[in-house]
């Protein structure tokens, strides 16, 4: 197992990743013995793993509370929160109580946010079980559910006491959730760290494959360098929208397509590309690099062209995008592979053309 | 005007009070030209004093954005967070943007939750109209909607820019309204202050009558000592409990009764009657001065009975509140007039007994 700390001063935590953890009581906190711990899972991940990591909180003294949510993006929503919250209050479970997100990042923006809310704040403990939310949203407290007019548009900055990432959960990760993951793995490199894209260019075939050494050494990559970012910038207003890198494109495919249709990894990945295009037509970025970012996307196995709509109309959905500031788009843009900027002000012609070069209807 | 300060570091706010505030526009924070402004208020507030702040806002510069709730308790429900959002999403307010409650305790709590949540928070600013705003509700940074299982179940900390109470709005205040404002007067005094005790007994009738000379000076040493203790414990971790003298049958008046039935302040009104006889129970108070207390609230034209509910039944409410512990009730309780402290492990019936000593039908 190897630890890493997210530095927030009284809120700083650690993350651990390895195989096996999820038997391992004293990773999920102290004083376990007589305490009140909500474990909230899906329809999916809850059969694979909500007995064992219930069995373990048991054997420590806890009194488990299990509820089970829908599977997918759609479980990202008000009903959703009001039917754990609802669970949480006719068990009793007070503000001295524990909440443990296990799933992936739904489970994890969903539960984090009941936790965030419910009573004004509880603890919550994350535990992904998917390659997406071990690199990227389980780390950093970032916590929200889905409005009709927008993803994430309701939630709430809320640091977990504690991230347990088993990698061994990875085994029963299907393999088009483990393609969207290799798309945050590679938004980590492009955004931040050029010798981690280059390592990738060599092995991006093994972790398709997942090579446990290799998925290992990506999800601490990812994890240091997103622990990096948080600790200087918790709420966003600087470095850490470098992390959104290829997001305000990939939000918009989402959105214009149905949050679910295209996985969050699959949107991020042609917005990645779609976003390394804008860079090159704004002098920022060699055809050749876009070239490698474009093949690198492809060898994962992932989309490097959008769906078939009008770029105006992916336009209209960036607007509200949260890093919209007045009605201006701001994007995260590449000077180099590993080397990002936030840019505001940009041309609509040049978004619309950006988004053009790498979709097959528009 | 006088300004009061609520120090919490970096997000450390002012309290002004006075006459006229509302057409002050320098009092809703810097930056106002070209920032979209959306004013929370409600069905009754709206059409007396919503004009008045647009056209401050609007003279200054501000894009405002007006959302009307519906009036009542009923307010404080997912659907009406839904709405606000909604509207905010339709107007393309960013995390630039402002939110203002103009309002009651009601608008403050729902208007405060939706900043707190809308795009993972936007910066709030509280305007009070009722005297229970002005005295409690809107300084702390407490927001909360309620869950068919308990008042305030969900929620958020999330301060204000500042709050801008302006006691010219309580002439249009209903009576009944007013009263319920004076019952979190008296708690203040009676959990925290012994001479702002003594001064009320002086001046309850002058407060009743609306003299506005004493109603700002009441409004000033209610957020004195609000403030103070908030910057001293946030979170309600210890100190900040004491302000919910009162609350924890009041509360369970409230749910018991139905939400709404029972204004929050008449329910906190018996209930301070209720946890001064559990104190003299507990042998903390004597007898003169729970009359005393009984008296002022008496005074004030507020209940000092509950509802005819079983003790039993309003004891089942109290378990599901916020400051339970693992089941555990506990009670703010009085030592004396002005000086209380927070007690656990109450023989439930004490509780009973307390809850009878002052209800018809018990």
């Amino acid at each position: 197992m190897q630890t890493l700390r997210v530095e927030l001063g009284s809120r700083a935590y650690p993350i651990h990743i390895g195989a096996g953890l999820l038997e391992r009581a004293e990773l999920y906190g102290e004083g376990l013995a007589g305490r009140s711990i909500a474990i909230v899972s899906n329809s999916v991940v809850g059969p694979l793993y909500l007995a064992r990591v219930s069995a373990t909180l048991e054997r420590a003294g806890a009194r488990v509370v299990p509820v089970l949510v829908e599977d997918g993006e759609q479980a990202k929503r008000w009903q959703s929160v009001d039917q754990v919250c609802d669970a949480l209050l006719a068990a009793r479970l007070g503000r001295d109580g524990l909440v443990i997100a296990l799933g992936g990042g739904v489970v994890g923006d969903l539960a984090g946010f009941v936790a965030a809310v419910y009573q004004r704040g509880v603890p919550f403990v994350q535990v992904p079980t998917t390659l997406l939310a071990q690199v990227d949203s389980s780390v950093g407290g970032k916590t929200a559910i889905n409005h009709a007019r927008g993803k994430n548009m309701i939630g709430a900055f809320h640091q977990p006491l504690a991230v347990v990432s088993d990698v061994s959960t990875l085994d029963t990760l299907p393999d088009r959730e483990l393609r969207a993951g290799l798309a945050e793995v590679i938004k980590h490199a492009a955004a931040l760290d050029r010798a981690f894209f280059d390592w990738l260019e060599e092995h991006i075939e093994r972790l398709g494959r997942r090579d446990g050494e290799a998925l290992a050494q990506a999800i601490r990559r990812c994890c240091e360098l997103k622990a990096e970012v948080v600790a200087a910038d918790e709420r966003e207003s600087g470095r850490r929208a470098l992390l959104n890198f290829g997001h305000t494109f990939g939000h918009a495919i989402e959105a214009a397509t149905g949050y679910g249709a295209w996985l969050h990894g699959e949107a991020v990945a042609a917005g990645m590309v779609m976003a390394a295009e804008l860079s090159r037509r704004l002098g920022l970025l060699g055809a050749e690099e876009v070239a490698r970012l474009t093949e690198l996307v492809r060898r994962a196995g992932l989309p490097v062209t959008g769906p078939a709509i009008a770029a105006e109309r992916l336009r209209e959905h960036m607007a509200t995008d949260k890093k919209a500031e007045q009605g201006r788009l701001r994007f995260v843009v590449l000077e180099g592979l590993g080397i990002s900027s936030l840019r505001g002000g940009i041309d609509a012609r040049l978004v619309d053309e950006a988004v053009r070069s790498g979709s097959p209807g528009a």
